[in-house]
């Protein structure tokens, strides 16, 4: 017991004196804005911090011709020159288990800067919090592995397993990044990423997928409105019966890892368009909405569970019968991911989380999709999301992240990462 | 009675012997492209067979400054340079009482050309019909104007009164031209427009406005989209409120001229967009619609009422006593206009009808605004709406006129002419 007080001890330490290092390297992370396409200057940043620590570094820029045709690619682009994906390995000596600690630099527009008290790329802080976009999202997260590295190599630990950190692009488009890393050959007996979380485990994770439907009707003057047929009307008959379907999928779920979550799983009807004049008649609606869907289901069931609701929309309107809505699956995807709560990893992780923090972990399914997904699915890597922002905040104005949280998250992830790699002199 | 019968043989003599003349002529204008802003072209042809026909021609292009400051303009555009009004001016000998013959020269876009069988601005005749984008509205009734004027030219009858033939710009837009040509002094005491009403009387024409609505929600992301609310959903709410008042106002007319038409002053949701990411809760919609104004009521009561009625929304969901949706008058605007059915306008042209066809007129309120509601408002002139095209072709693919309504609607304003005007000699 004596060794692992002491290593704590030092654990605890080792972050406490890098608290402004850290904080430094996460405001001129989140200064380096990283939207898409505009990766390479973040991710230049975080080479020279792993060449810094000594790790074997990886960059590479996405093969398109490779990416684009693998059947879980998803992106609302097909060309990632100047985007490199970053790896960084610290190797083990041998006969323990390996974790990839994965995060995403990529982050969202800032979209209206005047509701921005400060600009959006300062990462000023004020009371224990810097703001800026991409800070929660996931940018302290991605310092928070890299401190727990660093303070695992502060103690002198020679860790049995490898430690793998991913700096990944387009986890916001769909997880092009991700995938093109477990095709590149990476893959670990566990995952952390540290998403916002506030501090929950999330060892489920919803997918989603972006749909578009297209709703016709009859053009006619407006004048003789009731000569034509309103594609906006029908169009308001479709968005009703989808929401019945999204009721239905949800009344079905029953893992108790949903429980305190309103809608497990939603169907967000996210953009609206149609007709050209204001005097006529529309003839066509298009929507476009996000489907959510179970960790406990696959993609395809998801798809075909929505494409037999849309066909029976002729039973609530003959209209839909002569003009059928059609549905088209487009964009984005992420897809869901799974892992037992009961596994050893999240055990561990658990068990980790009550020595640092001092109570038990809140453990739920989140309610959207990460590139937990591909590692589950595509590498059948046991992944759980933990990580330190709020998702209250993330994609909006005046995002933040708590830096405390960041350090403590750092704490959780090092002593796992010790535990589960095997500490070669422990 | 006999001269009366020899005059009548002769001007459908004239009309007869014109046929080939004006079919060719209704080509040629179809074939003068003459959409909102092109019109230099067809105005030309107008010109030039005015010129023929030996009357005094004036034409002028609005002026901007004038025009676009007067309490009834409305269009899409504030400049008139390249568009050019022409008026044609038949001198009376003095002592009657004169008429406006109106026409508008601008067509409405072709549209989508793949949905015609020949080519939009063909012009191509076939079973007796002539095809082409404005055929009907209006250039089919503005040749019939011509050769009224022609046949009583022809039959070397001297009127008393004034014939003042429009071709005015942007009836399509809002009614610039007409506006342009009362400022620029031309009344009259009476007015025939040969808008399609396919032979029938429309003494009322209901007026139009375009109003824009902006519905607000509370964007959150797609994953937790309870978190928010989507100004879709609350825009339903929205549309359905309007289509609300719409009952109310159509339920509250009694007037038997539109007796046999489903809605008489619909209210038309032409168009929506709203949400800018499909996994995002959209927070602002966008809904544009024309209002139908009754030809009892001003457009000032009419914007009145609508804005209380919007107001009430916040009765039935209080999201909108907060977020309350903005009302926007915005883009083109027809005046509703409103004759006397007795008035004895109506009644010679209804006796001259008779003569012609056979028949007598049927008479309805008009589903659309024309430039009468100018006429009637501004230059407080009897106005009819009776023309020889069909309203049901009128801004769609494969538009055409008959061509014997377009002789027997010559033949009928001929004669009301030359009983309107005074025969000097009769």
């Amino acid at each position: 017991m004596k060794s692992s007080v002491n290593k704590a001890q030092v654990i605890k330490q080792s972050i406490d004196s890098k608290k402004n290092e850290i904080i430094h390297l996460l405001r001129v992370f989140v200064q380096a804005e990283s939207t898409q396409g505009n990766e390479r200057g973040a991710q230049s940043l975080v080479i020279e911090t792993l060449q810094q620590m000594g790790l074997e570094v990886d960059v590479w820029e996405p093969d398109a011709k490779e990416i684009t045709s693998h059947r879980y690619f998803a992106s609302s682009r097909t060309e990632f020159r100047g985007s490199p994906n970053v790896v960084g390995v610290l190797k083990g000596t041998g006969g323990g288990r390996s974790i990839i600690l994965n995060g995403h630099i990529d982050v969202v527009p800032a979209g209206d800067v005047t509701q921005w008290r400060d600009h959006p790329y300062s990462g000023v802080v004020k009371d224990g919090k810097m703001y800026g976009r991409g800070v929660t999202d996931m940018k302290g997260g991605n310092v928070a592995l890299l401190l727990a590295i660093q303070a695992i190599q502060e103690a002198n630990i020679a860790l049995k397993g490898d430690v793998i950190f991913q700096s990944v692009i387009e986890e916001e488009s769909g997880g092009t990044g991700t995938l093109a890393a477990l095709l590149r050959g990476y893959k670990a007996d566990a995952a952390i990423i540290p998403e916002p979380t506030n501090m929950k485990f999330f060892p489920k994770q919803q997918g989603s997928m972006w749909f578009k439907l297209h709703v016709k009707g009859l053009s006619a003057h407006g004048g003789t409105r009731y000569e034509g047929v309103s594609a906006i009307e029908k169009s308001m008959t479709v968005i009703n019966h989808i929401k019945e379907l999204e009721k239905i999928r949800n009344d079905s779920i029953t893992d108790p890892l949903y429980q305190t979550i309103p809608i497990p799983i939603p169907i967000n009807i996210g953009k609206i368009h149609g007709g050209d004049w204001p005097s006529s008649v529309p003839d066509l609606v298009t929507v476009e909405g996000r489907f959510g869907v179970s960790p406990e289901e696959t993609i395809e069931e998801a798809k075909e569970e929505m494409k037999q609701w849309i066909r029976r929309l002729a039973e609530k309107d003959p209209w839909f019968e002569e003009f059928p809505v059609t549905l088209e699956w487009f964009g984005a995807r992420w897809l869901p991911g799974s892992l037992d709560p009961n596994h050893s990893f999240m055990q561990l992780l658990g068990d980790k989380y009550k020595e640092v923090i001092g109570a038990p972990p809140v453990i739920e399914a989140s309610p959207w999709g990460t590139d937990g997904g591909l590692l589950t699915e595509i590498g059948s890597i046991p992944t759980v999301v933990f990580g330190p922002g709020v998702t209250e905040k993330a994609h909006f104005p005046n995002e933040y992240i708590e830096l405390e949280k960041v350090f403590s998250c750092a704490e959780v992830i090092a002593h796992t990462i010790i535990d589960w790699c095997g500490d070669e002199k422990g």
